[in-house]
């Protein structure tokens, strides 16, 4: 028998801490496989997030409708695990919405299981340094947000993120960055002047 | 002998999960005791972050300096522990500073300790609870910044935290807004006008 491909989410651990053959199947069963098509809601604001989620392929993002504004709080690519992180912990309705913005395939485990899965070391490691790693970015957009202009943060998206942004409607790009779409359109057209062609 | 008051650090992490006598005597001897006066710094940009913190009396602000501006990222109040979190956990020169803005009583466990203690389960349980929190808390900060006015968001602290407000110099409220004073002032003036006195 061939030695059968890692399992993406495998892989997607090994990033942070070793995981064991052993570990491994206790964590596979646990998984379940679902595609999501693109504009599709993975999680709608109100419901309670009973999964913790992995991100195989597609682009997501996160948003809260607020005074009738879809604000866009911030995108996952592939590879990641994600979740409602609030709703999921404390099992309470989500105040934000999950949409798919490409077909997508998610791999879902239960709260039950990711909960009691916390008892195997590597797991718990694995989880401890997801969530200290999405405190991290979430950090950095606040500081981004508190510190720079609405110009500089699209430079940087272009500079580090550029085949993402070619990915995502201008509409969404704009609602991050907390802007009308028509103001996006006029800073794109501004860079392009000033960085010439 | 009488029974000895327990420890504000072991009463803080009772909030989170449940530590026997036998954990706590793991974890006190790993703290050391330090007082810092109103207007020093903790942590100065750019040096490593050695330490987790638990603030047991005063007041705390975390701010970076960008382009020569002082922005306020959050503020401290006790109980909480704290750290910069990615530049402890990576061992990287912090981006961030931390000042004491009254003078303060802080608790430090160096790096080695905090992490050799993660395999107590109730240790492990607390910090993993702990950075969950630290993301919410930090999530619900860069929501209002996305979706609400500078005046929406003082009117909250307003209504949900007055008696922090009441201890804070207006220049880093005004710096955590993301504003002149002078806008804030205007602020104040408007909300005292249209809510009468």
């Amino acid at each position: 028998m061939l030695n059968p491909e890692k399992h993406p989410l495998w892989v997607f651990m090994e990033q942070y801490t070793p995981v064991s053959l052993v570990t491994w199947n206790y964590i596979e069963p646990c998984l379940r496989c679902t595609t999501v098509r693109a504009g599709d809601l993975i999680l709608e604001e109100g419901k309670i997030c009973r999964h913790l989620y992995f991100l195989e392929k597609g682009l997501l993002r996160f948003f809260v409708v607020y005074n009738g504004n879809d604000v866009t709080k911030y995108f996952t690519d592939i590879p990641y695990v994600f979740t409602s992180q609030k709703s999921f912990v404390e099992q309470i309705p989500a105040r934000e919405s999950i949409e798919a913005l490409e077909d997508s395939i998610v791999w879902q485990m239960n709260f039950d299981d990711a909960h009691r899965l916390l008892v195997y070391p590597e797991w718990n490691v694995f989880i401890r340094k997801l969530v200290q790693e999405v405190q991290n970015f979430t950090d950095e957009i606040l500081e981004a947000v508190q510190t720079q202009t609405v110009e500089m943060r699209y430079r940087t998206m272009l500079e580090q993120e550029s085949a993402l942004l070619q990915r995502i409607p201008l509409k969404h790009i704009a609602s991050y960055l907390g802007i009308a779409q028509q103001s996006l359109s006029r800073i794109r057209k501004n860079i392009l002047k000033k960085d010439g062609i």
